[in-house]
């Protein structure tokens, strides 16, 4: 499929992961002071990332959280807690620091990037806002598609771009993060339709609805599917007609950041969506990604089983920002450095089990 | 009950969570820029620091892993995958800083302080090895009881001093490690008897056992029960009959960490059977334990669900040595600092739900 030279040669940059760097990785994980397997999950993510980095020790040498706004024209149904004022509010609250994605990310040694992909409002440039609006909301996908393919090829060509300004910058471990009021809904839809699960079973109370609430939100997003019907075969289709611009510009962050070398940190129930576009657009980019969390919202799993991820937290967490993802990314370079740092059964002059 | 001086100051010093600071925590909780409670288990978390701490915006001043040796009569029986040698010269790869523990410390900024409580050879004094040796390995738990009543009290002062020094040094993250060829039997052997829990229920492969040998291991565990009969409600007699120094150290950290205050971050299996005693010596201890992980040891899970702790992290590991409680660091780190650094609605001119 063609979509655009950016977004093609992006794809065609992403490769199966490296079989030798895999290979000497486990290799080495089995001559470690420690009973082989004994340090579980954090073994195998030391040998995805290798193959990952294309290293046989793997090295995280910069992390990055890229955090997207947008906002949403189906939340006039009411299918959120909050106003949607609280998007650019939130962007502001981003770039003063006082978010939990900022506690989160300084915590972790991560740089923020925020990007204004498509908040209703206009935002006064200011340092550390990226303005790249597609538009002023996604169109409502109660009653129409999101957005049109041109504007759903753009977000992923800003998501690329941003990918790899922070791939330039250092970061081998990227992650999105979300700010939209509503994108729950588009985010079910998208889950719903790439998946094949119903609506209801991909549903959630995002921000916190209650049970009316959550009714007419299932009965929202089955009529966005109705009016749309996206090929969930087609994850451009899907983007364009159930998604929204911060989602496609998440989706975008994740192919670049694949056809990069980085690991693909996957926060949560929205970033999970846009990976599921990303994996219809590009199967291979799953292996490049790392899901950080399993979040409170049900569709955030039945996404990440489709694409055979196993979340490494499981925090109870449903904001997003990328604030899963942050947390992870602790755990991710804890798993390389113990492959970097620790010493063999030899140079320890430790007795292996078969000396016993 | 009148164990020692020291130990017996030490319990009255630890007092129930300090309900202001808890229910402050909570409050703050509920004002930050964010949707209550979408921090999941984090926010939890600051409010259990918060009791810990006795302050309402807790904050870690410091993390320390206390890494404790010991070695056990009952390796004898074959119940490990390694040779009982593999104990000193691991103690040797701590000091070296070749271990997985000395990987993830550094990586959480945790100091660590090693302990030779019981290890079966003398080790040669050495800049970061505290030698405080009870025996030269405990008893063989599967003919006679582990140590005497008199040294399992020493391991407990040892243990509590050790903490005292840390707090002191101003850590208040505090963990324990562990390494002892052998030591997952004492281990099954004590979850048996503090939660009632039948030998199957609770024993693992260790380092690695296979089948039969899983077989005879509880085959031995069932008989360390039967020749000592432990009181499952006498935390002293469960560790002097069926435990191992260095668990009676672990336990002595737990409860002198407790009486300063600090948060006890619980790593795996044998720090878990450690934590069980020290609970059953003072039910107050519990509180201000986090668990860290789920090992893939059976009888972990048992004896948390006893103690009603539900641990941070699942990476199917089982290492000891402090390595799931140093991974965990991170996130309680993380879970004081959104408390901590977040801003309020009000400051952030965010308007909440009830704006909207």
């Amino acid at each position: 499929m063609t979509i655009s030279t950016l977004v093609d040669q992006t794809i065609a940059a992403i490769s199966p992961l490296d079989a030798d760097a895999v290979a000497a990785a486990e290799a080495r994980q089995g001559v470690l002071t420690k009973p082989p397997g004994s340090l579980g999950r954090l073994e195998y993510l030391s040998v995805q990332l290798a193959g990952i980095f294309g290293r046989p020790i793997p090295q995280v040498t910069g992390k990055a959280v890229i955090v997207v706004a947008g906002d949403h024209g189906v939340a006039s149904e009411g299918v959120s807690a909050y106003p949607a004022e609280v998007t650019p509010q939130m962007v502001f609250n981003f770039l003063a620091g006082g978010a939990a994605i900022n506690a989160l990310a300084r915590h972790a040694g991560a740089d923020i990037t925020v990007i204004d992909a498509g908040v209703a409002v206009d935002l006064e440039p200011q340092p550390g806002l990226t303005i790249a609006k597609v538009g002023y909301g996604a169109g409502n996908i109660a009653a129409g598609p999101a957005m049109s393919r041109a504007d759903a090829i753009r977000c992923l060509e800003i998501g690329i771009a941003a990918a790899n300004e922070r791939a330039d910058a250092g970061a081998n471990l990227i992650a999105g993060g979300d700010m939209g009021i509503g994108n729950t809904t588009p985010s079910a839809a998208i889950t719903a339709t790439i998946t094949g699960a119903d609506a209801a079973d991909v549903t959630g109370r995002g921000t916190g609805v209650d049970d009316d609430a959550l009714a007419a939100k299932i009965a929202t997003i089955r009529r966005a599917l109705e009016v749309n019907r996206p090929d969930g075969n087609d994850g451009l289709d899907v983007l364009m007609k159930v998604g929204g611009y911060e989602i496609g510009v998440l989706a975008g962050v994740m192919l670049g950041a694949a056809s990069r070398n980085c690991a693909v940190i996957v926060d949560g129930f929205i970033s999970g969506a846009a990976a599921l576009i990303a994996w219809r657009i590009c199967p291979a980019v799953a292996e490049r990604m790392i899901a950080a969390h399993r979040s409170v919202e049900p569709g955030h799993n039945v996404g990440l089983q489709a694409m055979r991820l196993t979340p490494l937290l499981d925090m109870e967490m449903r904001l997003g920002e990328g604030t899963g993802a942050a947390l992870a990314m602790h755990i991710v370079e804890a798993a390389a450095k113990c492959l970097a740092e620790m010493a063999t059964f030899a140079e320890a002059g430790v007795s292996d089990r078969d000396d016993g």
